[in-house]
């Protein structure tokens, strides 16, 4: 986590021009710690702390955003996250909706004034109505998932991570990638600082990983994923994909704004 | 907020017991910090990079856990925050509540074990069907709120604070304190720690600041609450109170374990 955040972070102002606040999300178990900061991520003096302090978990969800709706305040800050049964669910989205109307029932609404969190309130609040309580099991999760891309995908350029904790949900729209790290695990270089993790002499045979993230962190083998791909990662490993096909004139929309995004990176592990 | 964080924090391990974990909530405007560790206060190097980086807000609620229910996990820290209809309501507990029923219906549910939280569920579910999305007053919150009190102090002590960032409830079931700060300001040390602040020099004439504390944290002059005093404070100011009385029993369990309890405090301010 703090080798892939490192990388990550320089992205916001440094090494990239994501400066309008950043975000991470990782969950210990049941609970997850959400830190956000309306600061470029190479100047928050926050991200310095989370470099160094040494927190562990199997999932987690970072940001760096570059603006497009939506002012640099706290409120509009990614990782966004709600709790709904007992579990904190987290999204992060790289994109720009347009015309999404707020929800007009359910217990769910945006704090801030992004499209993303809109985006996020609308999944939630489908999640509460359409999946029952004794049934969150991840392939029903799936199911529900992949209909609400089928609806938000309509709106505009629309990648994002999702997770509960327990699975992790990726939707490439225009662009995101994935490297899965499995033993016997070899070194890797960051892209963004001059580090290099020997993954072979830290981690176990029953050790795994996947890292997801806008374009790849390090000089590994990433999987580039086409437009459409629909992922759900578990324990370090891609458990289901499926298509769900972005409309024809959203994919005209990203080939005239890709270098405009923000940036997400998230990690599954067992 | 650093002053008296700076004071609180010490009583995590340190002037005092409560040594299962901390948190603190701070409102941005719309949008809520959350800070929580299940280590000792006096220990966390969150803690300590809290006091020494300077955050602002006019609404904070922080808590240091002396477990009675659940164990020192970071799902089971105070304070606890939900999203209801866009905005970030946040609660803190000091007591123990027995044979609450787990929530049958509605979006909130507990990550983890505590009474605590489950009695915020069980507020956030009534707040979601009793309050209308149109009606979120105030005066009608302080009407729900009353009601909930007079059902959940059944259960245990139930001393708590409770906020949407707004207006700031403060319930005192057996043991809870206030003071007020005004012009003109006069200077303040703190009993857990040898630090003497003169708000006078700091503040101005349209600063107002109430703090709450389950025990007063300065030498000023606070007012100690009566058991069964509910109280609404905003823009660091005493709004409304009202009396829902404490039964017999619970009074009568609160002579037995005043020391065995968290420590709650917070800040309203204008």
């Amino acid at each position: 986590m703090t080798f892939s955040f490192t990388g990550f972070t320089a992205r916001g102002g440094l090494t990239d021009h994501h400066v309008d606040g950043w975000g991470v999300a990782f969950y210990e178990d049941v609970a997850c710690r959400l830190f956000i900061d309306e600061k470029p991520a190479c100047q928050s003096p926050m991200a310095d702390f989370l470099k160094r302090y040494p927190f562990k978990s199997r999932n987690v969800i970072a940001h760096i955003r570059k603006a497009t709706q939506g002012a640099a305040r706290l409120e509009n800050c990614h990782p966004f996250m709600r709790e709904l049964r007992g579990q904190q669910w987290v999204f992060a989205h790289n994109g720009d909706l347009k015309g999404l109307p707020l929800p007009d029932c359910g217990p769910y609404a945006p704090l801030g004034t992004t499209d993303s969190e809109l985006a996020f309130c609308v999944i939630m609040n489908s999640l509460y109505t359409s999946v029952d309580s004794q049934a969150q099991e991840p392939d029903d999760l799936f199911n529900v998932i992949e209909q609400l891309t089928r609806t938000l995908n309509r709106y505009g350029i629309f990648n994002f991570l999702l997770s509960n904790g327990d699975v992790q949900f990726a939707y490439c729209s225009s662009r995101l990638s994935y490297v899965l790290r499995d033993w016997p695990f070899t070194s890797a270089h960051l892209i963004d600082a001059d580090w290099t993790v020997d993954f072979g002499a830290l981690a176990t045979p029953a050790d795994r990983t996947a890292v997801i993230a806008t374009t790849p962190l390090t000089d590994e083998k990433w999987v580039s994923c086409q437009p459409g791909d629909l992922l759900m990662f578990c324990d370090g490993q891609l458990r289901r994909q499926a298509h769900v096909p972005v409309p024809l004139e959203v994919l005209a929309m990203s080939k005239y704004a890709p270098s405009e995004a923000s940036g997400l990176a998230s990690t599954s592990s067992r």
